[in-house]
C-alpha cells in the first residue's frame, strides 16, 4: 500500500499576515492542515464521523519568510519501515513542505504526527480503522 | 542576567475551536505568541522597530485537547549554559506550556527558537542588540 | 421576560493585529461572537445540539482603531416591542459594543441578527425552541 | 473614471470552519478583504505606506451557509452619482458578494465603507490622494 505525495496550491490571504507583512507562524500550520485535507482528497478519503485524526506533535522549521503570493503545500505520508500495514498502525507521520516562488523554494518544513481517536469510545484506534471508516476509494 | 518565567492567562474564544469543539493546533501557536509578548511585557521589553524577533523553529507536543476555558501560558527563556550573555547570543529558545484546569494540567508543551533580525539591513543580529533596542527597563 | 446586558472582558492577542498594528475588522467579529457566548453563559444558556443560532446579518461601525489592550464586549438582546414573547419569535437582534480604555470609549458598534435552525430538519425554528433546548436555567 | 468589478477565486481552508462545518461569519470578512486586495491588484493599485484605506462600516447579509469548496469574491466600487471624481471623495463604498457553486449562488452580500487615512498626519484624506500614492497604473 502506497500513498503518493499530494500538492495543494493556495493563495496567501491578507489576514494571514502579521505586522511585518509576512505569513505568521501560526497561520503556516493552517496551510499544513489544508495540505493534509488535500492529501486525503487525493486519496479518496472522506472526513469520518467515527474515527478522527488528531495531531499529537508538530515540528516546523521556518526557513524563509512568506510574503503574499501563491504557495504550494507538499504532503507525504511516512509509514514506519518494518511495520508496513501488516500490524495495526497507531501513529503516522506526515512530512510537509510549504513551497514558494513557483515551487522552487522551501519556506517551511514540518513533521506532523497524527493519531486516530474513536469518536464514540474516545480511545486510540488504528490507521486501518481510520481508512475503513473514511470509505477508502483508492489505495 | 536572569529572566523569570512569565504566566499569562487568556480565555479560549469561540473562533479558536475546530469542528470538534477543541482548540485547533494552529490556534495554540497564537496562544504561545501571546505568551511570549506577555513575557516581554513582564521584563519591560517593548516591541522594537529596529530589531525584530523571528521564530525559526517550533516543536509542539499536543498532549490534551483544550476545550473552552481559561488557560495559562507559561513562558521561560532558556539560555545556553556556557554562553551566558558574555558573547553575542544569536538564538534563544523559549520553553512554553499551555496549562489548563487552573494550571494543574499541561495540555501543550513547546520549544520555540527565536532569532533576531536587524530591520534595516535584514541580517541576523544578537539578543544583546534586541535588548538594547527594546529599551530594557528591568534586568 | 427580560435579559440583562452582559459584559465580557477579553485581551487583544498579537495575532488579532493587522499590518498596521490594529485589530483587524474581521477579528472584531470574533470578539462579538465571544460576547454573545458570554451573554448566553450569563443567562444560563448552554450550547444546544438540536437548535443552533445562526447569524443572518451583521452591521458594524468601526469608529476607533483598537490597539493591544483589554477590551470589553457589551451585549444586549433586543426583542421587538409588540412581540414580547407571546407569539413565536423567529429572529432576535443583538446590540453589541466593543469598549476600550477601561470601558470609557466605544470603538465598535454592531447589530447582529440571529435566527434559529433545527439541526435535524434544517428548517427555521423559534427563539422559544432555542431557549427550551438550551436548558434555560434563569429567566 | 471607471473601475471594472473584480472576481477573486479562493478555496475554503479547514480552519475557516466553525464547529458546524460552515465558514464562520468572521472569516467571511477575511474573504471580503482578500477580494478588495484583488480588486486593487486588478486596477494596478499597490499598497501604499503613506495613505491607508480603513474600513469604517460593514453591512453583511449571510444568506447561505458556505461549506468547504472554491468560492468567488466579486468586488465592485460604488462612487456617488453626482460626485464623480470632480471634487475630493472622502469615502467609497464597495459592493461585494461571495459566490458559491461555480458562481451560480450568492451566499453573502456586503457593503463595505472605506475611508482613507494619511499615515503621517493620522487625518482623513481623499480617494484621489490614495490613488496618487498607490501609483495608479491603469485607470
Amino acid at each position: 500500500m502506497t500513498f503518493e505525495p499530494s500538492l495543494l496550491d493556495l493563495d496567501v490571504r491578507p489576514n494571514d499576515l502579521d505586522s511585518l507583512g509576512h505569513v505568521n507562524n501560526a497561520v503556516a500550520l493552517e496551510y499544513l492542515e489544508a495540505g493534509r485535507w488535500g492529501w486525503m482528497d487525493q486519496h479518496g478519503l472522506r472526513r469520518s464521523a467515527t474515527v478522527v485524526p488528531v495531531v499529537t506533535r508538530i515540528e516546523a522549521q521556518y526557513r524563509r519568510e512568506i510574503r503574499p503570493q501563491r504557495v504550494t503545500v507538499r504532503t507525504r505520508l511516512e509509514l514506519d519501515e518494518g511495520s508496513g500495514l501488516e500490524g495495526s498502525v497507531y501513529k503516522v507521520q506526515f512530512f510537509q513542505e510549504i513551497l514558494t516562488k513557483d515551487r522552487s523554494e522551501t519556506a517551511i518544513m514540518a513533521q506532523v504526527d497524527v493519531a486516530f481517536i474513536d469518536a464514540t469510545s474516545r480511545s486510540l484506534t488504528s490507521l486501518q480503522d481510520f481508512l475503513a471508516s473514511s470509505q477508502l476509494v483508492q489505495a
